[in-house]
């Protein structure tokens, strides 16, 4: 077999490694910066690509990603199968029920915020084409087509994050919004499938690509492969999960049969003259939809895909083309103003036919209005079928971009949200006491104040007479050796916690007699009567763990303990997983 | 950029869906044959190579596994990137603390159990070179020093899943060949890569691959590379992980970093003139040892490499040799022979002068002759660098299998073992009744009592006196809608249950005055006192969490309830997952 060399090993395992570096970086940077991490993913892929690397240091550029011989070869395969993969992920999140069980309002939305734009897409492009880069006598139809689509599609996987975010999910806007944005993609995804069929079969375009199948074939093998998938592929997938998983390894089982499902409808859809992309999409609706995949099996794909496949993907739409060489600033202005016009208006139009309150309808536009991945990829293919140029795909880049950074302002500024408090958040420098001095209850509160009244930028005395008073009242001690001196204070914006340990025990006069070696002193505002009930939960229901408090006990930094209530807080227990792992067979043996 | 066609990338999914199908079809196979998947998966790939399929269906062979071209090199990147993904696992395994915490006879069996067997593949290369089918005038030197550390490694894979399935981890026995193994594995790899260095540096072989570097050089390269990684590396990583998990995204920040850092090792040592493989195999040491691991990111890697990327790689070593073509049978026997004799005696030697009981020694010596996935990975390198030739590419991977196959049973002799039952493997055809008729306690119990005693192979009269007499004696009511009817059966050889559901409900005079609605008819053998005890206790823990009991309540068929209980007695739940999925950003957005 021919291979790699081994320079050309280390080349590529290299460029993987700055790529998923890199992306993770800016992802995270991103993420800290409440902005979905998809954005900093593309940034690092520009920086990386022949907008900065190439164009400052393009020897070294030219050496990591060269653009002929195994070595493109060899990225463009994990690409291929980083964005097959994150098809199958987005199809998973689809939920067909969601689409059938919501009432006129979200049929109006779903419709209208899915035929409206692509309307204005088309009308635009048949309108304006030199204005879209369009030269006279070029395929007009396909382009028109395309851009409808491009204008219809939303991003599932960005709303469904936004939705979580702010705790919208299972809000009538959150249910609303993901059943129309899935209505969407399905939609989308089923005429663009048409528009590569069109492509494939087309004169000149890519002629070597087609296995010989004619424009009409093509659509009619999609629409067939989309009803087969969606009814009896669906119905099997389902009969067939309870068999492999209670026969088969597991969670291997599953996660095998799921990803030769995704590799062998990806294969089919790309032998049909459709995008490999659109099969695993189909394969993931069709897996996700069976109540017998369980969420285990959904989390280890998801992570995997979202952590590791997904970034590379994203990184590699930088390296596609020169970012700011392309950059056509009318091009991308006209691109935004047709994009937000047609979905807000179709979504407002149709929520207001379903009878929605009018900020509803707001947050809602602004929600199917989010355009990340979706967008990006059809941009890609576009391009690389030559149906668009290096103008409109940095526009469409930009428009992914954008519209998804200001999705979520949007929909919370329409919406109600309620904060969830986490307990790691709250967490900052200085505010974990490692060693206290205090011998009694009174000492500790007042040690504990001192960081706390700093942080809250408040007078100490105030600070520890408020939670003092509250002491006197009643213990606050937990039991378990956990005490949480509490007030509520006048002035304060956002809560404050400090959380001091005591190495020989303080008395807080707890029911069981324990002296108490965990102190979290806690302040909120007096105007939010849930900060407190909520942060004392968490406290209680993480600390009275046995295990979690011997850590929590043993740690002695800010880092190791932020690290462990981190951990915890989204409790898969230790002991559980170290069950599955013994679980695996010898595989890797 | 250079890009695989439509065309080359509808052959490669499909070529990636059916080496992964196929792999775990066998591997699926095989386990159930309590064998490990491995050796499934090998024979996958033997049937889908030139063995096989290259031979009977030579064109459609040659479609999907072109020897040539961009197809080729799309295979082996994935390829590459699982064998590195496989040695990131492998060096996880690897906890360094055990392998100072065991004592002498440890000590000497990891001594005695890599040397002995190296001085005799040494020697033995050395007495008969043309039997090895080393030409007179080659490098007799460097195939020495491969075949003797050929001989010596061990597969710590194989032998941590050997040893949980025969819940030997935790005993003497199980930490002895665990940390014997790890010092042969971490031995034998910085030997393998002196020997690379030592190819990669030679005049003739290979000379387009070495980055110009003496042998001198690599050999120093590497071990510096050891020394630093073993030290300051995993200080650092362990310092490190803290702040990852403490400030960036769970456990998608650890999973990304832990990447990075293997495809930077592995970029790392290929570049130095050793293979990719070995700097992934130090990274996971250095990461793997890490407290601050947690088992969450350790699955979500393990379950991933360990489905996909595993087979996919044992898979391809069937692609690379005609097995029945290079199937030499003298060769073969004389590489067993020299193997096992090498590996067994030095490790009875080792346990002997340890001062080691005989069966425990004989226990060690079977599990430390166990090689896996690291013989085959060994033998392809040498077979790829020219090293060796087809024929003992061939014996090399029939010693991986038959050491790997027959290890288990001769440990299992030889320690004492206590077999674990668990409830999913208890249940078979017949032995579920969805609906049952009985009115009362008794009428139940012999309803139940016809399936269980015509799987016993006992007559129902007897079953059922005595279920009805152990009833009599003290209700097996547990509460919580379940009863657990049971009695020690004289001639019984093995546990059976007979589950059966009451949609009505039976009074089984619980404690809570509730029907019974889920029955558990349970024989145990006389002398077996542990086996009733584990399985009650199985049946509590399960069915008294409400949600699960609902599930049973609603499961009609075998399949359904299997899954249930597979699924839930690995118990992440649900609830918990779904957590970690919230947590995550939005990546594919």
């Amino acid at each position: 077999m021919e291979k790699l060399t081994p320079h050309e090993i280390s080349v590529v395992l290299l460029g993987f490694a700055v790529m998923l570096g890199l992306a993770r970086v800016f992802g995270e940077a991103f993420n800290r910066m409440r902005q979905p991490a998809i954005v900093g993913e593309i940034l690092a892929g520009i920086l990386l690509g022949p907008t900065v690397l190439g164009t400052v240091m393009p020897d070294l550029y030219a050496h990591i990603f060269p653009t002929t011989g195994s070595v493109a070869i060899a990225y463009h395969t994990l690409i291929t199968l980083a964005v097959v993969l994150l098809l199958l992920i987005a199809g998973l999140e689809i939920d067909l029920s969601v689409l059938w069980q919501q009432g006129r309002a979200a049929l109006m939305v779903s419709v209208l915020g899915t035929l409206f734009p692509f309307a204005v897409g088309f009308a635009g492009a048949y309108a304006f084409p030199r204005f879209w880069g369009i030269e006279p006598g070029a395929d007009l139809l396909t382009f028109a087509l395309f851009f409808g689509t491009a204008l219809s599609i939303s991003a599932l996987p960005v709303i469904a994050k936004i939705m979580m975010d702010l705790d919208l999910f299972k809000t009538n806007v959150g249910m609303i919004v993901m059943g129309a944005a899935m209505f969407s993609d399905l939609l989308g995804w089923i005429i663009f499938s048409i528009i590569l069929g069109m492509l494939n079969s087309g004169a000149g375009v890519a002629a070597e690509n087609h296995e010989g199948l004619s424009v009409g074939t093509t659509i009619w093998l999609t629409l067939l492969l989309v009803v087969f998938t969606l009814t009896v592929g669906r119905w099997l997938v389902n009969k067939s999960l309870p068999w492999i998983q209670s026969r088969l390894s597991w969670p291997g089982g599953v996660l095998g049969f799921t990803l030769v499902l995704t590799l062998a409808g990806a294969a089919a859809t790309e032998a049909i003259g459709i995008h490999a992309i659109f099969g695993a999409f189909l394969v993931g609706i069709a897996v996700g939809d069976s109540a017998h995949m369980r969420a285990q099996t959904r989390t280890i794909l998801h992570q995997f895909v979202t952590y590791i496949f997904a970034p590379i993907f994203f990184v590699s739409i930088g390296l596609e083309a020169d970012f700011l060489e392309s950059f056509n600033l009318t091009l991308t202005l006209g691109v935004l103003a047709i994009a937000f016009f047609g979905k807000i208006a179709g979504c407002m139009l149709g929520a207001y036919l379903g009878g929605m309150p009018r900020r509803d309808a707001l947050a809602v536009s602004f929600g199917m209005n989010a355009r990340g991945a979706m967008e990006i990829i059809l941009g890609l293919l576009a391009l690389q079928y030559g149906l668009i140029q290096d103008e409109m795909f940095v526009a469409l880049v930009v428009l992914a971009l954008l519209s998804s950074i200001i999705s979520a302002p949007f929909m919370a500024y329409f919406v109600e949200r309620k904060k969830k408090w986490k307990l790691d958040e709250l967490l900052t420098a200085g505010l974990f006491l490692p060693s206290l001095n205090a011998r009694t209850a009174e000492e500790a509160i007042e040690e504990l104040s001192r960081p706390a009244a700093e942080a809250a930028g408040l007078p100490v005395e105030l600070v520890a007479r408020e939670v003092m008073a509250r002491e006197r009242t009643l213990s606050t001690s937990l039991g378990y050796e956990l005490a949480v001196p509490h007030a509520r204070i006048e002035g304060l914006e956002t809560p404050v916690l400090a959380i001091g340990k005591s190495r020989t025990g303080i008395d807080f006069d707890s029911r069981d007699g324990k002296p108490t070696r965990l102190i979290f002193l806690l302040l909120t505002p007096p105007d939010d009567m849930s900060a407190q009930i909520q942060i004392m939960g968490s406290i209680a229901r993480l600390f009275k763990e046995p295990e979690i408090r011997r850590a929590a006990l043993a740690s002695d930094s800010l880092e190791e303990l932020r690290a462990l209530i981190k951990t915890e807080e989204a409790p898969i227990s230790e002991r559980a997983v170290e069950e599955v792992i013994n679980e695996a067979p010898a595989p890797s043996g």
